[in-house]
């Protein structure tokens, strides 16, 4: 199935008039309050997030997984379902790719058909938490850290195998997220699983083609339960250090302790130069995975304050992703919601007056702050979403498009309803 | 310093055309969704919640204390200071005294100056987590809980005394928050522990006037490090059984381990009849005091509508209290925010769909569920909160009210700046 | 494979002298200083941990699953690796089906076999968070909890279903763990799915058999990540208050939130006469699955000293299980460490000085109450263990038998090395 | 009072047998698994932890404090009690200051009292979170960090005072923990924040003599609710990164996040060549600053595997200090608890079979691994203990030599029961 503007035009109409009286109403006061509207608009509608190919099958927990109908079965159909999202959200034209979930069997083939979709790659991924079947060595140990150099040769040359699928796709970055680690004190030795996992990525970073760049993720624990290698942003900034100026931190929203305050990491990242990419996702206890924003928006509000002033300030966008699963929602609609809930935290701190919060914070006045943070969150900035949607021909309420148009219908319709897209 | 109608209505003046416009224009898109704004504006009106009398000086830390001019000196100066809040806020009209440092020398005199005040007691708090001056026996390794007798007797004296000088200010209910616990495995027998608690509850309880009521809060730690005798609301509420149909939980929201699902509690006491009383705060920590929606706004928001569905089907209000610390700011300042995070919640929970919520619950179609809540939570409901304010002669804007009037400078000048306020 | 006697004692002649020589010394110390050594061994003899029948094959993680060789197969298979453990450590003569994952084609064959065996059946588990082939409502939104009628009626089926099998074994109790609950949050109605879940309860424990236990187990998250309907004690507790005196709460150590004190836990229980089951494992972040003691084994000792206490003064002995996943570890060595760790803990907390230890308590004295419990734990009792397990005939050293004895070298070579067992 | 070698030989002397025939037996079977106990004996013997000066009186909470009779009202009566711990456990002979509440008034007197008691001085800390009567600028809003050039300057000047101060007495190294921070969201630049701790530190750096070390604490929260500026390792590593090479990290046990791996921070930070120092606590749910090994002994012991297996590598040997609350015991109790405590992880990680748990390591073979790991740590070290204390003329058993020579009660009598300890 294939979305096209006709399609969303219809769907919009019967909304057109609401949307102008509220666009208007909403223009109006902001610029009252001196800020640069279409300034606003046009920010807002250069960004893009992308989407991971292995969200858009259902996810399940190690206790079961329930299926879904019109899974994308190929990677021309994955690329198919991120057509149809970005037809309605204007900001979801890249997709990035699992290796080997996602190896295409002729990557000049795959290339033409995305660009036919306007779809570009993104950074690919890497796995090496799991083995593959007739693998003659395997991960269960660990890979670019483990105590033998042959399954570490096996994972280094994995990961260039992936470098070298992306970079025929046209892909810039991997991102490299190790499972590596331990479950039971004493399994491991730290030091030099730490020690082997730098020279693989060194290794790794010296071999990339030049235009390339490295990400690196960190993660407290899961699938390891007592350590994992890179666990935090300190040991990943230390690799990405190690690795050269090509090499960089990736920051995902799930992938802290509990009540670990991620603003400041971004900020922090963002100051030494190493702030290289983003995954997006929601989480109230562990890697939960959940669509972006539906627990912690306030959280999301400040972290994207904290990217906007790094942006602002001359800092380099970093590669935005958005990592969930869907277990429970049409992964489609899922994914529309989260890029729903990022572009709302991106429209709040667009709208901030840094200015005279800069003021209020120089003068440490935490009321004050607190209010000008308060006032762009609390501003209803739904109809801005919609009016950058409309400017590019995307649907006003995206989930209301989706099932007005009964997209899930057409995929079942066309790939029927027991297919599985890879993934976890 | 008083503040009177016509200070705060020339405060009012130049923001109301903009405020009229803006309201108007929400009242409308809400009645075009079916919603009752009338209706809306009055359960606002009459929502109350008590400012505690010992937030209206400077917080602590056990790190140091920074205090703040100013400060209420007396119980009448505190009752002061509440009036000011009431007549910027219209939602303030209550006040929760701590015995042994609120004691009113003369309770008639105290309880008219609070009616010329239009000043209710709510809920009074008793204190056995420090020693008085010349106490005899000690609440260093617990009071309602400890292994002596003496010590015990001493502390439920204590309590009634907290009653009966309530009472007589025309309270309805006590507070009870214990300290009590361990700081080291071994050092209490836990079911001793609960034992000797439920029966100095339960004493208690025999006690107190008719028409009162118990609160029994929890905490899982602080100041006691390892064990807490009153630790989660499955013991308060298994107290609260044991004491009577008066006897009630009471949630503070500082009072969880990390993650807890708040929401899920406060639902569970309530359809268990037993969610007496709330404090608010907010935290990211532990029991950070810190203003109320200044962390977790959407969780803040996800309680109310738990609290509104509760009343909505019958269920009896509890007592509402701001329970935080005001280290940084103003603490006036920061119980206003406190106040305007509350009633933004609150407005945000009343204008959700219920019917339409409850209906997609039903068909297990949690996107739809999580837009229906997401369109309460994203609107703007400034213009209601002003609107509410503005019917009862309160501040459109209280906090520039605040500043405007100049209030901090003035009870500088009427009290001096090194006054300090009983409390923590 | 089975090991017999002379098997075992084989791998134990050679130990024996230094066994004998060390046991003499830890007994006669002991004894000097008031503990009744016969008394300990005897109570350690009687200690009987069931296994379950899903923890004999790899666990795997959402992430993947590394198999083993030699999986056991079938039930008899299963029955024959816990026969296995409890010719090696003389203490797990129990096994904890699963179902459907372990439905016996012949009960009274398979009843006759464990039997033959020596082995028992303990509690029965129910399965209602996955769907079955062919099953014809889903359990993807719940299954007791459901807001519809005829999925609450096919989970209550199955239950009882699970019921008649383990009757038909010999079982007398349920231990019923539901995954129900949200993971956003709006999706589900908190008060509605804690009414539905205590009326299905009710119904199943109506329909048990007269002289059968139903153990309520909790956990706060996962596989749901917004909510879980019964996600604490408290919860488990009111429900099985609701139900009768045949109901009781079950604590699994792995399901808690951050920093929650479980031996207050289990100590609340026991004294409201609610302690009916108990879930061995460890954890360092969540349900984590992993080798009894391996991560916090002074935690483990301080249950202990609850459970122990309890018992002492005549409370029942609730049903204790092993719930662990083994995803690096040979499943049958995890078990036997676990093994080791629960009577490590077991005989450090019979021999613990309570008399004295409650005499320090009274006097509030924590220093000495810190000093009473250490001295217990800080005993090296392997001794104790390896006599009693050799006057049951069992192995001085678990593990070094297993190995000498190459146990899986010849499963493997009996059931193959790509046999998998059922569970998750 | 003083403690001499004849009074602690006279509680020794109705121990000694037992001890000496426990100790010969531990002797002989550690020998005989290729210990080498003269070699663990010696490593013992040389290890010594700091006393912080502001841990001799009782702590509090910010709930109040309960205060303990004789606690040493001047510096020279803090040396005492150093010199009383010193004699009853031979591992005690440094002290570390806390500046302003321990200036001395000549500093070479005190440092010439010093000596005639042997003990030495320590890292100095320094102290922005609280003001100094008459101080002309306020660390309210932070120190080093703060928005004004003439705070920062105050706080660098502060520090560098400590640092003379220091140096006077014979130290070599400062403790750097700042509370510089933000209770709530915009309050603070993270990014501004952490350059102006950066010069700051660097400018204390440069001004220090060439032969002292900085040691930069780090701490997630508490003053401060929101954030931290040196929030976690990572920022500390930056900034001892940025300074040169005699700035360092240091860990103190209290200061992560819920469920944090910090034997892994310290095997990174020893591999980094940045782990400069540590201060020893435990806790349960913050910053609880409870005995040493009172919660987590096992996490101790894995600690101090890290500890030991870094300097048998070469690795310097970090500055050791206990940073703990003493709220309930008398303060001295509760650093002989934890002195023996952290003694028993030393020795407990001095017999590990490191050459075996490495080979186990390389053959991935977890199981063994723990086994290894748990032979050490289920080992009674307690007649090590006692040995090392024996052969250096101190007390078998501390704690009971500190009764039973009643030494609270002579230091009552000599400085009365109301003195109270300067800190918090």
């Amino acid at each position: 199935m294939r979305i096209d503007k006709e399609h969303v035009h219809s769907t919009n109409e019967k909304y057109l008039q609401r949307h102008r009286s509220s666009f208007q109403e909403l223009a109006e006061r902001l610029e009252y309050s001196g800020i640069d509207v279409e300034g606003v608009i046009s920010e807002m509608a250069s960004f893009r997030v992308a989407i991971p190919s292995w969200a858009l099958g259902a996810g399940g927990t190690r206790f079961g997984r329930f299926s879904f109908g019109g899974e994308p079965a190929t990677l021309h159909q994955k690329l198919d379902d991120v057509a149809i999202i970005d037809a309605l959200t204007s900001c979801a034209s890249a997709i990035s790719l699992h290796i080997p979930w996602d190896i295409p069997e002729d990557a000049s083939a795959t290339a033409a058909y995305a660009a036919s979709l306007g779809i570009e790659f993104d950074a690919v991924n890497s796995n090496t938490f799991q083995d593959q079947l007739g693998q003659n060595h395997s991960y269960k140990f660990g890979s670019l850290c483990h105590t033998e150099k042959a399954v570490r040769d096996l994972a280094i040359e994995h990961t260039l195998e992936v470098v070298r699928t992306g970079d025929a796709l046209g892909s810039k970055s991997i991102t490299i997220w190790l499972a590596d680690g331990a479950s039971f004190p004493g399994q491991m030795n730290f030091r030099r699983a730490l020690d082997h996992t730098r020279d693989s990525l060194q290794r790794i970073y010296r071999e990339m083609p030049e235009d390339w760049k490295m990400l690196i993720e960190y993660k407290p624990y899961e699938p390891n339960f007592y350590a994992t290698v890179i666990n935090d942003w300190g040991t990943s900034y230390h690799l990405a250090q190690s690795c050269g100026e090509r090499a960089f931190t990736l920051v995902d929203l799930g992938h802290h302790l509990p009540n670990t305050n991620i603003e400041q990491i971004v900020a922090t990242l963002a100051g030494l130069g190493k702030l290289g990419g983003f995954h997006f996702n929601d989480s109230k206890y562990g890697d939960d995975d959940l669509t972006v924003g539906s627990v912690k928006p306030y959280q999301l509000y400040l972290i994207f304050c904290e990217l906007i002033e790094w942006m602002k300030t001359g800092g380099e966008e970093p590669a935005w992703m958005i990592d969930a699963s869907h277990n429970l929602k049409d992964p489609l609609e899922d994914l529309i919601q989260s890029l729903e809930a990022i572009q709302t935290a991106l429209a709040k701190a667009l709208i901030l007056d840094t200015a005279t919060l800069d003021k209020k914070q120089l003068q440490n006045d935490p009321a004050m702050c607190q209010e000008i943070l308060k006032d762009a969150y609390e501003t209803d900035v739904r109809p801005l979403l919609r009016e950058v949607r409309l400017r590019s021909g995307a649907a006003l309420d995206p989930i209301t498009a989706y099932r007005e148009l009964q997209v899930r219908h057409h995929l079942i319709r066309e790939r029927g309803s027991t297919t599985r897209a890879t993934g976890l």
